[in-house]
């Protein structure tokens, strides 16, 4: 049982959770609650945390799941001090990070979704919910997009963070343009001064759309790269629509033209 | 120049951000930030406080607004005290709440989102922003749901607080068959287990969305009195979708069949 707050596994995942850096150079991030852990697969995990109370209460399903995969006991102080929420559920993870290539992310899929940008952590794991949820079958990201394996970005992803593949890319307007060189993939990008509602499109052939940062938007290079630039319709006085919101009703519109 | 933190303003301001009880005994709460201040009707504005830093960078624009509102010096210290945010942005604002009459909302309108027992701030916020954006003229409430007032949901508004008409109901079925006579609104409760994909409808007439609880969605009684039980189809594993991306997807797709 780890009792020590200075223990080298509760300091090591504590920097986990609070550095990138960390977190890249160990390919090991962390994940909380018994919901994540049962979504987890097995030959990524590196580590379960358990506390006493948490053991006390869990379902047969769980339990047989710990006796598979181990797990060590903490303190409920320790727990409190290794965990990102205010509440920990009482059991944390830690869990080796996977990588994909851009050319293995393409085979097979026809939905695709394209962040630019993006920061806010809580919108990017909603946006990877959201992209799964309307059969999107993978992300693409540019390097200045923020960390999926931010401790907030793997809370919302609710999952799906286990499931979807992605990458972050240096170029993301060479990404765009091999999308359409291997994939036959239309790339539209979302800008608030697109040239045409996204209602306007039929997004039923190989589709990906770019949704830019939450202040700037697109930028300028990649939404030259896109083939259409779309914009949602917007009444009242509102500026811009919430980054994931915006990612959302995109992908919900080709997920209906499909479903027809 | 308010320079002590246990000045009675400050105090106020804490207690104003913190409890919903404050704000709801005294019809105030806070808004932060530039672009807040500048959407809020005058009318309403009970404080403004700013710091010194701040008064150094404004616009004309808000340079001009400052004089119409009057202002109050506060030190970077107690900006900080007063403020929600790690970052303050130097301005800060105490304002009136409004309220609204589930009569006087209907009037006029023809689509409205219903939220049963929201819990996130930020996704009411959210609903809110889109609410607007997809061109729904009023949010009704069940007394359950979170607070619009709590400065996340403030925050995640981006202003359609000071314009989108709302109202806090005690009896959500009541106010659902309310709709039915006053408005002949045809009100559709998302579910998990509904009886219909959401894209099966024709929404151009008056419609009303039902969106619930993050964890336990619409009520049974909510889910009865609703004229309809609709879902958003799901592909992959995802259990659910955010609330307020459900509610986004409802809404513009209401909104792209009204705009053929």
């Amino acid at each position: 049982m780890i009792t020590s707050l200075t223990n080298s596994i509760v300091r090591h995942v504590t920097l986990l959770q609070a550095r990138e850096k960390s977190r890249r150079e160990e390919g090991l991030y962390v994940i909380e609650g018994v919901r994540m852990y049962s979504e987890v697969p097995l030959e990524r995990l590196d580590g379960v945390y358990v506390t006493e109370e948490f053991l006390g209460g869990v379902s047969q399903e769980t339990n047989e799941r710990l006796a598979q995969t181990g797990y060590e006991l903490v303190t409920e102080e320790v727990m409190k001090k290794m965990s990102d929420t205010q509440t920990p559920q009482g059991i944390l993870c830690v869990v080796r990070t996977v990588s994909h290539e851009l050319k293995e992310i393409l085979e097979g899929g026809s939905l695709f979704c394209i962040l630019d940008g993006l920061q806010d952590p809580g919108n990017l794991g909603t946006v990877f919910r959201s992209a799964e949820a309307a059969g999107a079958s993978g992300v693409i990201m540019s390097r200045d997009t923020v960390s999926i394996y931010n401790p907030k970005s793997v809370r919302s992803t609710m999952g799906t963070l286990f499931r979807m593949p992605f990458a972050y890319v240096d170029d993301l307007c060479g990404a765009i343009e091999d999308m359409r060189g291997l994939g036959g993939i239309r790339t539209y990008a979302s800008a608030l001064d697109g040239s045409s509602a996204y209602t306007e499109f039929d997004y039923s052939g190989p589709t990906a759309f770019v949704i830019g940062n939450e202040g700037g938007g697109v930028t300028k290079a990649v939404r030259d790269a896109a083939d259409e630039r779309i914009f949602i319709p917007m009444e009242g006085e509102v500026e811009s629509l919430n980054a994931a919101i915006a990612a959302s009703v995109l992908l919900y519109e080709s997920h209906r033209q499909r479903s027809r």
